[in-house]
């Protein structure tokens, strides 16, 4: 049985369904939810095959007119281009005000199809059906949404809360290992910055972190959308907690950047910058060796880099894209920073001297 | 001195002022709702070369960075492409979540320019400085923004309130008199929906409705964006009451269609399909005759159409326009009519050969 989270936010308050087979239940959640009659249903060339013609088959089956939309698979899809392709794909599927769409895919799909209904009519509901591990626990809670443009990663987009989400774990068997992996270097994050009991369950677990199959994996996802939901609901627009949510993200952003967004996967980034986050935080923030040691242990058994060396990224690069970032107010890069296991401080400002000192410690 | 009328939404309270010369205040108003230090100044290629230099001297002086983008002048310019260049003028720009979009122009420019603020990084503050009577006393009070797709107009957009509007009356003079015109037909509107006091004062006054040196302007204005602005905060997103604002538009929506956005003007359109609703509401709602032929000849003093016949329009497109509107509920057309002049109900269905008979009687 499905584990239900909720995220609350008002009256855009919405139910995220975390469980193995929920996608042959979507019909149920759907109606559940109140959504509505008539459903565009926007997926990538790679989840499409898989899982188009079930989620398809749900809606159908509960009497809801059912179009699909495919955009080809990965970031280069997350384009104006895109998105307008499916404003009119919108209006040829019929959808009207009451209308939903469906986000079925990672998180491309999920930021694409998302803005799409951000925008359309002004605003229509949105379902979202995440098939990656970092779609499960990350860019499917929160509401955020949006496309890049050449110069810049997610700088067009909206906040548009979904009115549902069903996880199914089951899903991710047909995900790439390594995808697989590198979402759960977002997991780990949840454990460092807000749970240390989670932190130690997976550390209890360590050997099954790469396996698809471990039982405990439903939870653990609902655990990790149930500590998103609750710091979006507490800071919807991120005005403060919600920046937690970045630990290990600014170097994670900017080795994707300096990287061309094709070498490092974002988990991948992530799993790097948690690691120069944590060297950081030992020497400003008061975290014990010991546990930054932790950390690089879980990531490895995870099968995650923990390391910036060979990747051919030199330290003038990381300064540039981390300037670029735009959460970096007055062009000041600031960290996140954790204290211990499961406790972390946001909005912290480090001495440049340190900054390098740390990328030369992890890129040697 | 200017009005200043305060729009009631929480948190995202936000003021009009309204008053002649409050151009040359903006920097001023600006500083009162704590706007951000970089803008990016969009208008058209009519009203750039008029107002451009004074809007950007204004902010420029008090110290606010400012670019300007420019589009072409005419509908034309809503469009997804237009939306897209102006993210990247954004960029350009340098402006960052604390930055502040202006339109400057019309409606297009607001609804272009509101939605590239509603989208650029998930969306940042805007200011409205209208430059036409309609945009004063509809477009730039309510946050509805957007642009049109090749099969529809607005299908594609944001609800986004702006942060500040400043409407100075005295820019309407350099406004063509046939523009002028058609934004006195909103200011009707109001009268009908909801301010029989307000128009008896139009009628009072009716020989100066065609007139933008009327000294009584300021405090018209500012009456219309205080009635839009009620509304707007008892209903943002168009659940119930806003659908009053829309009275004579269903007729008026489907003979821009049907003429091609070409031959009328908006406000013009909205004229005869006023005459329409009121004729409408004679026979369904209880309208005296009177009364309908009151709203006749303001109209008619405000030089404005109030008949459809010799635009060469059929019924069966008036019907297919109709259908198409994305306000129709099941795609049966419902109808905002009036009781009284400054009484209207809204969601009324009228019977189709009902429809069609007053048509007749407005087109021979």
């Amino acid at each position: 049985m499905a584990s239900v989270v909720h995220v609350e936010l008002g009256e855009r308050r919405y139910p995220i369904a975390v469980g193995r087979g929920d996608i042959e239940r979507l019909g149920e959640w759907w109606r559940r939810a109140g959504l509505g009659r008539r459903a565009l249903v926007v997926t990538d060339s790679n989840v499409g095959p898989l899982y188009g013609a079930p989620v398809r088959d749900q809606l159908e089956s509960i009497g809801v007119t059912t179009a699909v939309a495919t955009v080809p698979a990965g970031e280069a899809s997350k384009t104006i281009e895109r998105w307008a392709e499916l404003q009119y794909a919108a209006v040829e599927a019929g959808l009207d005000r009451s209308s939903v769409i469906v986000a079925l895919g990672g998180g491309v799909v999920g930021d694409l199809a998302g803005f799409a209904a951000a925008t359309f009519l002004r605003g229509i509901r949105y379902a979202q059906v995440p098939t990656t591990l970092l779609a499960m626990v990350d860019s499917s809670v929160g509401g955020k949404t949006g496309v890049d443009l050449r110069c810049g990663k997610n700088l067009v987009g909206a906040f548009h809360q979904p009115s549902l989400v069903v996880a199914d774990p089951d899903v991710l068997r047909t995900l790439a290992a390594r995808e697989y992996r590198a979402g759960m270097a977002e997991v780990i994050k949840y454990g460092v910055i807000l749970d240390a009991a989670l932190f130690e369950r997976l550390e209890a677990d360590a050997a099954r972190l790469t396996d698809p199959l471990w039982a405990a994996l439903d939870e653990v996802i609902a655990d990790c959308c149930r500590l998103k939901a609750e710091v979006v609901a507490a800071d919807e627009r991120e005005g403060g907690l919600r920046a937690i949510l970045n630990f290990g993200h600014t170097l994670g952003h900017a080795l994707e950047a300096a990287t061309g967004y094709e070498r490092l996967l974002h988990g991948e980034a992530v799993a790097i910058g948690m690691v120069y986050a944590a060297e950081l935080s030992v020497r400003r923030a008061g975290l014990s060796p010991t546990e930054r040691d932790r950390l690089v242990r879980l990531l490895r058994a995870a099968g995650l880099p923990v390391s910036a060396s060979g990747l051919g990224v030199e330290w003038a690069q990381v300064v540039a894209a981390m300037s670029l970032d735009k959460k970096a107010a007055g062009r000041v890069p600031r960290f996140v920073l954790a204290e211990a296991i499961g406790r972390v401080r946001h909005g912290i400002e480090v001495p440049p001297e340190v900054l390098k000192e740390v990328w030369d410690a992890i890129a040697e």
